[in-house]
């Protein structure tokens, strides 16, 4: 009884400390989480109110045909564009199942978004890792790696985790010059939260494009993490192939009722985004101060260089109660900051510096 | 930009009508829908009550602990025993995606749940379909099929859609005989509604073999469909595996939440079983009375016979407001009808004498 002999190192998902376990073994009284990119201010009350009625025995809608037409309506794209995954981290994951096969080689940036890899692994596809040029996606470099096997590229817009963005005319380069037998995933996690006009809108630039597909989701400004949804959309043809891989009721009713909800209350994500901006205005400033650098950061997050060793920053801001994600492998002495609330924001920033002065007098 | 050549003509999941559309299309105002073995009394109010708060900006608990924790309790396993899914139907998924490489052979039989060929399909496995006896699993002949290659058993057992059971001394006595380089997969979906002594717990038997895994949903008997989650139970190496081709965040906060409530509240469980035997007990005796055949049903849905085309059936049923499911292959005059509250049952009974009725005089 042996699994695929690919997968069998590959590593089990290690879930953070939540909270209340940092809080009991610290004996701190407060503890604030900015590790995972979530939005601070929760989500629309219009999502929360719409879940209410949707706990019941009822299989959920598989085709989410509701939800599905009133996104396309709100994106401009068809309905047979859009597909729904747990996350779209599940769209990553189909995607994946539903493209490569053993050998094809597939082109990523070094460091992004790790689940590209994660499931490139599973499917046994060659990866072909390409660093980042000053924490940004190296798209000449990753051009030049495609050859007749390289199946999809994947190019994380904003980039987790360095936070750095493509611009419009670079991407539009890009894809013009990307061969049709390569699928380019465009995964735009956090697009909601810029107002650069340089920042392209993968779904703008679809109908150039029929070997383009954009991810989104919930988990980050609509701030439904917690309920698992997000979504791609594409060509009907890669959206197709997509859901004949796809598990029939992949998303929950309530999932579906609170991005069809959320989606409504755009008033809500344009408070989320100001305040965000005002949060990376913030702790720009306050590097600066510190003399430190860090990426110019564009989704919900910061990459700062900390100058000591990532995971000594990182149990130091621990204890001071503030949970950070370290441990980069290119970046070993960067943190990433997720924003939070202004007041969440000077906590870190005052923490940090105590890290950053205590290490100066014992280092 | 091509995808897998095995996966390019499978089918897409259709989803069924909902209730809604169908009475505004044909102008009733009453429908009920026993097509999809649901739990007509809903789920626990203990575990509506536990996803009030899990509305949140927050991730779930990737491993689920809680819910682990508490299952392996329950259960009496360990918790690195049990790996969740978005549904048991998840889980079919992982453990394809996990154990096939193409060529491997997997034996199942016909008729028995959609997902499992569909999965093996999606990973270019072989089928071997071996035809159901009386409407049971024949593990004799499953067993004459093993071969070097055959990577994965699926026994459904009570089975979809016949609704038949597998007894203890044979299920034994297949496991005994199986190579242990061949996974078993023993899907209970529908377990918690038996109290027939022969029926097998196939947790019970886990700790004899160690290429054995049991598949249980919280969509059934629990009445969470809507939210999406079920779990495996099986070595801890063949946990592993499933692991780690595993979606992190694949529940929702308001699964784990309300799954963990749903255990704890076995009385509901006791009640929902007492009332489906005697929708059974009920079905049974009139189809006897009516002189039709049916499968011994151990599931929350019986398979009868009507002697007419079954979309015949079906189409008929639904202009007296009644959603069963028609259709399957092997058994064309046969409909799967779930059972519902007693007055549903009512319901269903009077509009399909009338059907068989009115085709009697017509045909």
């Amino acid at each position: 009884m042996q699994p695929k002999s690919n997968i069998v190192h590959l590593p089990v998902y290690q879930p953070g400390k939540p909270v209340e376990d940092v809080k009991r073994e610290l004996g701190l009284s407060e503890v604030i989480k900015l590790a995972s990119n979530e939005n601070p201010f929760g989500c629309s009350e219009q999502a929360k109110a719409a879940i209410v009625n949707e706990v019941t025995n009822i299989y959920p809608d598989g085709a989410a045909v509701d939800l599905t037409n009133a996104l396309a309506d709100y994106l401009g794209v068809q309905s047979n564009q859009i597909v729904f995954g747990a996350g779209s981290s599940e769209i990553i994951l189909m995607a994946a199942r539903a493209f490569f096969v053993p050998g094809d080689e597939t082109i990523m940036a070094d460091e992004t978004f790790a689940q590209y890899k994660h499931n490139a692994k599973v499917e046994n596809a060659t990866i072909i890792e390409v660093p980042l040029k000053d924490g940004k996606h190296d798209l000449p470099a990753m051009l030049a790696k495609v050859t007749d096997r390289t199946k999809i590229i994947w190019v994380c817009n904003p980039n987790n985790p360095t936070g750095t963005i493509v611009g419009r005319e670079e991407l539009v380069q890009f894809l013009d010059q990307v061969p049709e037998h390569v699928l380019v995933v465009l995964d735009e996690a956090y697009c909601e939260f810029l107002d650069n006009p340089d920042f392209p809108d993968g779904i703008e630039l679809l109908p150039n494009y029929r070997n383009l597909l954009v991810l989104r989701t919930f988990s980050k400004i609509y701030g439904l993490a917690a309920l698992r949804i997000g979504y791609g959309v594409g060509h009907p043809d890669v959206i197709r192939y997509i859901n004949q891989v796809r598990e029939p009721f992949n998303t929950s009713r309530a999932a579906q009722a609170a991005a069809k909800a959320a989606v409504a209350d755009q008033a809500f994500i344009d408070f989320c985004r100001t305040e965000n901006n005002k949060g990376i205005a913030y702790l720009s400033e306050q590097f600066d101060r510190l003399g430190l650098s860090y990426f110019p950061a564009h989704g919900n997050f910061i990459m700062v260089d900390t100058g000591l060793p990532s995971p000594q920053v990182f149990d130091a801001l621990l204890r001071k109660g503030v949970i950070v994600r370290p441990g980069w492998a290119c970046y070993p002495t960067y943190i990433r900051v997720s924003i939070g609330k202004e007041e969440e924001n000077r906590k870190f920033l005052n923490a940090f510096e105590q890290v950053l002065q205590e290490a100066a007098v014992h280092g």
